[in-house]
């Protein structure tokens, strides 16, 4: 094993390439970062943590880990309308991390900073004794008072979902071996786990478009009800146009029970938004145009309604628990 | 033990109070914050993390460690002249954080959000094995193009330095039963120790005279290698001008060996500033303004002349070890 430099080396050798970019990072060399707001914008700020244990596997892979902090915040961005501008990290390590397990995060920060063209403005690197735990604060910008929030949904508004549900769900249980499932659909699902997919070019096309939005992030159901809460409404999921990708769809054909999981489950990082119904043919061409999957799941109803999940047969379906909860 | 609520609630209850004044907030109920800043401003952001065993002890009360961490931020702000606007926070809680401990740390974040005129804009709560960690990222606003640098120094500079110096370094030692002192004495560092005063007064009033300016958190003579490093200068240090507290003062005559501690121990944040010596006066001024202590301790010399720290006699000190590392 490499002798392991000190925090200064650490910073200059594998943070500074990452802030190169960013004029106001000053090379990471100074206390605070800068930058320059556009002119009529507003900034958009989000922050995640993720702790070893809790949000990743001992065994993740480290450049999968740190590509999963930032785009965990760039999700949430996304679903707001913003578009990324800059991050700050945080990283505590223990004495035990390798060398070479940092220079693996640090290499996936620097390919997800090319994908979604954003750059490290600033940091601060500690010691721990464990686990390992990270923070990232993602900084966007959206035009002035038009950020997407959740509370403005109205009954009679139709519910879309980009892209698919229950895959990280399903790939957490794939890598704690506790899905019956090929070893191809099994990967694919545990890759979708470790690597969400982060709907940067869907999310500022939706501020001419949704009335509300946010990331899935909790689960499907649990992400609903907190929209549902803010914007003082109901609504119905109609199960049966749930998008699942094919590894997902035959998981649920081989074992129907793992709806539960697929609309309980988290970390999806969908963008879930409402929007009118008639906005549909317009969403229909901003799918086509981003070659993001866009999907009506379900209707915006009045608050009495409560919120439910539908069968094909009009069944409702009577979950355990609505998502993921820290304690 | 009253038992603990669950994450929504605990965001609620203790942190939702704290984004009540930040309309940008949407009252932590939204994925993320929005904050418009004002035209002509930059954005200042910086961030810090606290872990438990490594940046405080075990047994420091939840609201002086609360307190510290939106203060060891406030003070990098204050350093850059930048004037505070909004924070995000991280907190990673252990199933046996006490409720009542959770109350006292937000109460400590109340009480200097009122003294700071800062609000909470967002954050993140996550369950940690542990040990407690928390991080915080701070925003704040300078005119455009004006940030207070580190790299500003020229040769013939005087430096000067807010306050005083090497209080928390004793103050650390007495908590940890290594000083000896009177009680009052050992009360009085350790209270510098666990709550900085970052000199948010001072800061933006140094954009029209400091030429370069960093918070002292390493050390003195670490961030004034900082400081000298990126600005291409040396520098030399007057031990006998070092502004001491009564308390340092008295531990100092006692045993003239804490020297090391006071010129090598961090966590001081205090604002080391180089300017020109013929701002003397607006400086004196702005000292008798502003309340805060602000003293001559040096002068930026050419960087052949190295770094050194020189007693009243003029013999050069030797220390063993700059400042402090994490690894």
């Amino acid at each position: 094993m490499t002798p392991r430099p000190d925090e200064f080396t650490l910073i200059a050798d594998l943070f500074a390439p990452l802030a190169a970019d960013a004029i106001g990072a000053y090379g990471l060399k100074d206390d605070a970062a800068s930058f320059s707001p556009s002119a009529g914008m507003d900034l958009v700020l989000t922050v995640d943590a993720l702790v070893e244990g809790v949000h990743f596997l001992p065994g993740d892979p480290a450049d999968s880990i740190a590509q999963k902090l930032l785009r965990v915040s760039l999700s949430d961005l996304a679903a707001k309308g913003a578009t990324p501008r800059g991050y700050l990290l945080t990283t505590a390590w223990t004495k035990d991390t390798p060398l070479d397990w940092m220079k693996s995060f640090a290499a996936g920060l620097a390919r997800d900073q090319r994908s979604f063209d954003i750059a490290l403005w600033g940091g601060d690197t500690v010691s721990t004794p464990g686990p390992l735990t990270f923070s990232l604060t993602a900084i966007g910008e959206v035009p002035q008072g038009r950020i997407l929030r959740r509370g403005g949904a109205r009954a009679g508004d139709a519910l879309f979902l980009t892209g698919t549900v229950g895959d990280a769900a399903l790939g957490l249980a794939a890598a704690q071996q506790k899905l019956a499932a090929t070893d191809d659909d099994k990967a694919a699902l545990i890759a979708r786990y470790r690597l969400p997919e982060p709907r940067v070019s869907v999310g500022p096309q939706l501020l001419e478009i949704a009335h509300a939005a946010l990331d899935v992030s909790d689960g499907l159901m649990a992400d609903l009800k907190h929209l549902c809460d803010v914007s003082g409404t109901g609504a119905r999921i109609d199960v049966s146009s749930l998008p699942l990708s094919p590894a997902a769809d035959r998981c649920l054909a081989g074992a129907p029970s793992l709806i539960e999981q697929i609309l309980a489950g988290g970390d999806d990082y969908e963008i879930l938004f409402a929007a009118p119904a008639e906005k549909s043919s317009e969403i229909d061409s901003l799918a086509a145009r981003t070659g993001v999957r866009i999907t009506r799941i379900g209707s915006v109803l009045d608050a009495r309604e409560g919120l439910s999940a539908v069968s094909a047969s009009g069944e409702p379906l009577v979950l355990k628990q609505l998502g993921f909860r820290h304690f």
